[in-house]
């Protein structure tokens, strides 16, 4: 992960994590990404980069408001009937317009901790998002969100997988380690 | 899930999923139900249908503020002390009253969101809870946290299993795909 | 788990639990602990509390808005730069000084929650934290958050492991039942 976190020092659990051999079958990770917010936004994606730069199968499913964030920027409007459409202006989508869950302050909070991510150079969500399809992160949007949001294929960004629904993701996660962020 | 989601295609990561065998023991799904709330509660009960809809042994341990929609929809008023209930006056419970974590709009959030998943076919809560006691989801409420927020047996709604401890819930997650939601 | 929850009658699920052997590697805990919030730490630290005391490895990886509740109590202000100062202080760290996420009412919401606690024997996050301690809870504070948030190693209480990043916490969560919460 040294792109990301070039001053990680690893110094805990790694001996004990080799010390009993873990099944092959759990060397895996997936991602249910249900919430849009910027804050949970860049665990998931720097959960699942480093999980894939340790070799491990991973997942994310984005669910409900964390499909959101898969929007292309450029779109301002969504959905079919006034409902999806007003949804989409009250929850702006697009990686590039995150809020956070607390202290948004209009913006000035997203735009702080842009800034903080920046000076320890910590890659920013639309680069970490770059990054997991780069390194096979699998990217799975969820159809049944995307059918009651007004979602279409082609209002989202390239690279993702076809979208699936909550069977596909529960058999992904057997034996896999599971996280709902 | 043909009930809920009819148009779910499980194009991605089946094949995946069965190059590896999976231990036997991995297929069982441990919810963590914490969040009391309507976007919370949907995904909570549509994973289990679904997982239980595919074989899995299901649990969901329902935690603080995820008490509250079990309790019965007709309780207005439940603790023995004041705060208790005043909690139950803030936090109304009931499976048909939950709210939107964002965008709620005092309810206009919640019944566009009803709306919009009626149009689509995707079972309400309050459906999908009645379907989980059905095909045999484990609905576990929290031993501590009824004592904690003055909940008795008989505010809740029936077809529960026994209230439990986090010694319970933790020993069925042993090996399980888990979520805290 | 009879220090914490005395009247815990683990009633469900043990049998099920017991009859299909769950392997070793599967005995074992990890808890992502993103939010500082008193109604998120309280859950956490119960968890993790009662998985030490089944005897199984357990780990607490603090992350983001996790970390403050690892400031110590006396600390104010935390942080190099304006904005990390202005950070500490709008979001006060401590184990001590936590809010509700929500019903936080200034302060009186969770006053209420600790009067409900201590009058139904359930142990203060302070006095679980210093169990899990003394049970020997791995608890990780992540070098990322550290850094972008400006928190120092003498900022924290005493009795932590070693700051670590993410690829040291995925590697424990191999195998592990895992939540994010």
């Amino acid at each position: 992960m040294s792109a990301i976190t070039p001053t990680e020092k690893p110094t805990v659990g790694i001996e004990e994590a080799m010390q009993e051999p873990v099944p092959e079958t759990a060397k895996k990770l997936v991602i249910f990404a249900w919430s849009g917010e910027l804050d949970k936004i860049w665990p998931t994606l720097i959960l699942a980069t480093t999980s894939a730069a340790m070799g491990q199968d991973t997942t994310i499913f984005f669910t409900f408001w964390g499909l959101f964030p898969l929007v292309k920027n450029e779109k301002r409007v969504t959905g079919k009937n006034w409902m999806q459409k007003m949804l989409s202006l009250m929850n702006r989508g697009g990686i590039d317009h995150l809020k956070l869950s607390k202290m948004n302050f209009l913006g000035a909070g997203p735009a702080m901790m842009h800034s903080l991510a920046k000076s320890h150079k910590v890659a920013s969500p639309a680069e970490l998002l770059a990054m997991a399809k780069e390194m096979g992160v699998k990217l799975v949007p969820c159809q049944m969100t995307m059918e009651m949001m007004g979602l279409k294929r082609e209002d989202l960004i390239d690279g993702l997988e076809e979208p699936a629904g909550a069977t596909t993701a529960l058999l992904d996660a057997q034996g896999a380690a599971t996280l709902f962020i």
